[in-house]
């Protein structure tokens, strides 16, 4: 029995996206889950089950599958469990990888949804023929996939990578994990609503981020108001990107990376993040690496990038 | 004609220890030079030459040697070049691996000088065994050498590791490199002479350390005071240890390191240095690594260590 394919599931603690994915990193079929909406990991996996064996049978049934691989938070390779993600509804250690692999019958192997997206992005997209470059994804959270000398850093325990919860202000808010000031808490799509929610609070200009209820504000509005030349909402991306931007510099002087390459939600504000980035990131950069890194988008779409990346874990399991 | 040894040089900002070493990595003999007296780099390399030569004839002459492996601030194991080293007298980029073997006729490799100390560790010390972790040496500058899936990270252009220049605190001190706050600047040996000044001159309380000009006080000052119970002195370790650990809690989310190990003059203050470390470290680390993370003193004399790790790359020029 030949497997021809492999299923790749990009879980985030929004959406979970999956396809299936073939031999030569074709995405012959895909679909999306709510993660958020199952405080039960049972039911997620009920769910997600039932979603993808529609999928299965239209191209042969499981037999044709070799194997699962899901990019998850705190998705740790070698011991196969989510282990104490912040922002996921279940909490502790999650078996992931044997729930799944009892659930359809096939091998399962997981990792951080960041790494996915980074094996992604070197198989499949911007990254191709770099041995050295970080992935970050703005999202939900901040994470972070690392590759250096062409592969993936795991770390001792398979969590390497964590670049989101570096702190960028000392004491400062309070993130999902328990520590304070972690890049996450400023810089994902969540820290920019929290950043627009409280300059409204704390200022009296104009804008019309102020017609939405203030609990309301999402990334989403800030990026619509910033492209109609909202100034309260360019403010708000030219903050998130100077913190981005001393963030990156503390990591390009960690693995000197050829490109750092940014995915997520995000980066469809386009220059109105990138330029804040850029300009901080090389004042802040030692004199060897000045005007020498590249800031690149993902050259996947969204979804994409992390499944792809996620299903060529399964093509290695044993 | 059978190469039976190896030179190493381990050049500091300060002074420049070297030895000559077997394949078993026996340092059959070894001496120093002051770096910082030499304005110029040739008489450096005249010095350097006249005083290995007597060793090298000890064992049998140059034609025994294989090599010479050098640990240098911004050295690049890449293009053999120091450049740009905010430590050295010697502005700009210097072709030191050229310069050395043209003038001991033989071939010569240059790495980051603490990248050479991780590999001594590696091969010969406390990190043997280990396929993850960060050496950070604590000397006239803040070095970093990080080892990944066995493999030292070099980056795509041979500087990774440069962890002394991370922003430590956001606008803080100077740094030789040109940036403010930088790691350095607070945790290497002048760092803590400066944290010194800083304090004494601000503050009223008595302090051995007052018995010093003020411009003279130096780490060594510092440690014998805080050995001898001064209040002022303890503190002073207190904050370097508070800022280390802080720092140290953001590489591990980098790299996942199975330990940390320290290495360098600070070293010397053993638990009044390493006590605070620990603490701040644990305060600021994801719960996924509360109390798994090793802190090792180097297992070898803060010579060898690094004249071992520049010795390894002579073994492997080709």
């Amino acid at each position: 029995m030949e497997h021809k394919y492999v299923i790749g599931v990009d879980m985030g603690g929004t959406n979970s996206a999956f396809g299936i994915v073939d031999a030569r990193g074709e995405i012959l079929c895909h679909g999306a889950i709510k993660t958020a909406k199952h405080t039960e990991i049972d039911t997620y996996i009920d769910e997600l089950y039932n979603s993808l064996i529609k999928l299965v049978d239209e191209v042969g049934g499981i037999d044709k599958i070799k194997g699962i691989g899901m990019g998850a938070p705190n998705g740790n390779f070698y011991t196969g469990n989510i282990e104490f993600a912040p922002n996921l509804p279940w909490k502790g250690v999650i078996p992931i990888a044997k729930l799944l692999s009892d659930k359809f019958g096939i091998p399962a192997a997981v990792t951080n949804d960041a790494n996915a997206a980074a094996v992604g992005e070197m198989i499949y997209g911007a990254a191709r023929g770099m041995k050295d470059f970080i992935m970050i994804t703005l999202g939900t959270g901040v994470g972070s996939g690392i590759v250096a000398n062409g592969q993936l850093i795991y770390g001792h325990d398979g969590f390497a990578g964590e670049l989101g919860h570096t702190t960028i202000i000392r004491d400062g808010r309070l993130c999902g994990c328990g520590k304070h000031g972690c890049l996450e808490t400023y810089t994902s799509a969540t820290g920019v609503a929290r950043t627009a929610r409280e300059i409204l609070e704390t200022r009296t200009e104009d804008s019309v981020l102020r017609k939405i209820p203030l609990e309301n504000i999402n990334s989403k509005d800030v990026f619509d108001a910033a492209v109609g030349g909202d100034a309260i909402a360019r403010e708000i991306f030219e903050y998130t990107g100077k913190l981005l931007g001393q963030a990156f510099a503390d990591f390009v002087a960690f693995s000197a990376p050829e490109a750092i390459i940014l995915f997520g939600g995000l980066t469809k504000a386009g220059d109105l993040i990138l330029d804040p980035i850029r300009k901080n990131m090389e004042a802040n950069l030692l004199k060897i690496w000045q005007g020498k890194i590249k800031l690149i988008f993902s050259a996947l779409s969204e979804a994409d990038s992390a499944v792809l990346g996620a299903s060529a874990l399964a093509w290695e399991i044993k």
